[in-house]
């Protein structure tokens, strides 16, 4: 690769002259000094390198994107509009890492960014602990987190932007109690990031708010290993074989996401159970996988793509004001497709039943 | 964050004299303007640039990932596995696009990675023309192509590592044949790449050698849109819902990829064909989804981790020798699932008399 010694050296001048040249200051020098580096430069091909310049000016047009895990769908939907808001917008490219939800690592990729001069990062992770966030913050990093609200009465210097999760499990499980069905379920993972722990919320709030939260249970299908969300749908299959002897199984599942609902309904189709007309399942994201599953999945969509913008918008333009910028997104809607339908027969006697001597304690 | 500016402030003592000191020149100079500047350094936590010291040695530690589309969850794998040998191997991290196959837009990703220093990528693109490849390796960029062959007799410096594209849809097509398929089908998307006409060759291959090419037809689903590969699930569906109608339709499709193998079946399912009774699907890749989808894809699964693994090594060691340096995968082996069995039997009926009534023209 051509370098500016290189040009120095052709144009017969010093690094400084071309240097000069470079960043614009060539009408100081003499006409034929000027033009013989210019030629120097068209002759070589040298395209003065950004690094440096961006040294100078501490800029550099990289954005860091922390993920979970590439391997899921979700988040390479999450990536593509990221960096086609980044790209189009404001011509950053992407630096991308996968951090498997660890800590450690997450610390270690702000190191690394910082160190390449990088000063903005998009981090979706949902830990509990952001203080390796307000680090990097404090040492001059925009950051904005994803899939997780603020924690109220701490200000934070990192900015949120985040679906409703406890309106989103709130809307799949009064969707489920809309169509009959009384013995819920939320199928998660091992391990509460406060997204998984706002969806519960709002899965309970759904169910009590029915009267019927003693009937509503958290089915926890594993944790995810190294290969972390790659296996999500893994772990939803383990919860649905699990549920072929439960005599007291859920007629209707609500799933922590589209991935985990769509190995859910292979658990239980292996089971001999059919879904929607023994179990119903119904996931949140609105990925592209959920419309071609079989059954298609009812799912509640998030704006995947206004939140990516979002995002972006947020990065570049660090919230300067006092207190803290958090954007919460309400689902985008319903999709109502054919993993749901009303319970069996058998359980809606079952259940009118139960109501029905319930009465009396109430 | 602190500036080398800031600790040559603190100290009392110049820029150069800070410089000298962070690149080992301290015993040049008075032991306590040494400590003196020590002393800076430790009090402002100042963390030397790596970008400044990378321009230096023109050695940047990120490895540059082209790939078609971040959404599609194949490219997700690959760049999860890319990720894993670049880091924990050689400690370099991935600067990431999305050029959905247009050529312009992986050149001006190649001119960013240069600008960026970047001297190492790893291009998942199947495009015919590598010319703009070529062209960013002899401004020095080291490149690995994924997912094509080194065209014959032409010397590149470009490293190509590639699954054997014509083995792994012959083998799928043998299978069908195996299961007593005559009428055959490979179901693609619009667009040759050289990935794609390799899978179509090995197909014909295994049709002729059965003396099956007569019936043996490539079904083009359409084009993918700007959403790219994310939408390749929807072409296939496309193909399904065109088969619903289709008298002399296959019982038999290879699928281009896992995909649109899901996205194939989805469509069969809503003319109200089953997968496998009426019509006999298997995809490539072995993606993950492939194993909960309903029924479960019998696939040829690709061994995405070694040459993952492969890609890294070559591009961080590239090949000196003569000629060119091209790795060829076999697949990794058939999984047998759910989504492939015997033709109907009027089919097979209907297949044995044209066989039998074709025999005089041979």
């Amino acid at each position: 690769m051509t370098t500016i010694q290189d040009v120095a050296r052709q144009a017969d001048v010093s690094v400084s002259t071309v240097s000069n040249v470079l960043n614009g200051r060539g009408n100081r020098m003499r006409p034929d000094t000027l033009a013989r580096v210019e030629a120097a430069i068209g002759l070589l091909g040298f395209r003065p390198n950004k690094l440096a310049r961006q040294l100078k000016t501490g800029q550099t047009p990289l954005l860091g994107l922390l993920v979970p895990s590439l391997a899921n769908p979700m988040y390479g939907s999450i990536a593509r509009e990221v960096e086609a808001a980044a790209q189009e917008r404001f011509g950053y490219r992407l630096l991308i890492g996968s951090t498997y939800r660890d800590q450690a690592k997450e610390a270690a990729f702000f190191e690394d960014l910082l160190d390449h001069g990088v000063r903005r990062v998009i981090v979706i992770s949902s830990l509990a602990d952001e203080q390796h966030f307000e680090s990097a913050a404090a040492r001059g990093m925009s950051i904005v987190s994803y899939d997780r609200r603020a924690v109220a009465g701490r200000p934070a210097s990192v900015g949120h932007v985040t679906p409703d999760n406890f309106e989103a499990a709130r809307l799949a499980t009064q969707h489920l109690i809309d169509q009959g069905h009384r013995r819920l379920a939320f199928a998660t993972v091992s391990g509460l990031t406060l997204s998984r722990s706002d969806k519960i919320a709002g899965f309970h709030a759904a169910a009590e708010a029915a009267g019927l939260h003693k009937d509503a249970r958290v089915l926890d299908g594993g944790a995810l290993n190294e290969y972390g969300d790659s296996v999500i749908a893994e772990v939803g299959r383990t919860t649905g074989l699990r549920l072929g002897s439960d005599t007291e199984r859920p007629t209707g599942i609500v799933a922590l996401n589209d991935l985990l609902a769509i190995g859910l309904m292979a658990g239980l189709r292996e089971t001999g159970l059919r879904v929607p007309h023994d179990v119903s399942v119904i996931g949140i994201d609105g990925l592209f996988l959920s419309a071609v599953s079989n059954p298609t999945l009812t799912t509640v969509q998030l704006p995947i793509r206004e939140m990516a913008h979002a995002m972006v918008e947020q990065v570049m333009t660090p919230w300067t004001g006092s207190g803290t910028c958090e954007l919460v997104f309400a689902p985008a809607g319903l999709i109502e497709r054919g993993s749901v339908a009303s319970p069996p027969t058998a359980d809606r006697k079952h259940q009118a039943h139960k109501l029905h001597t319930a009465k009396p304690s109430v």
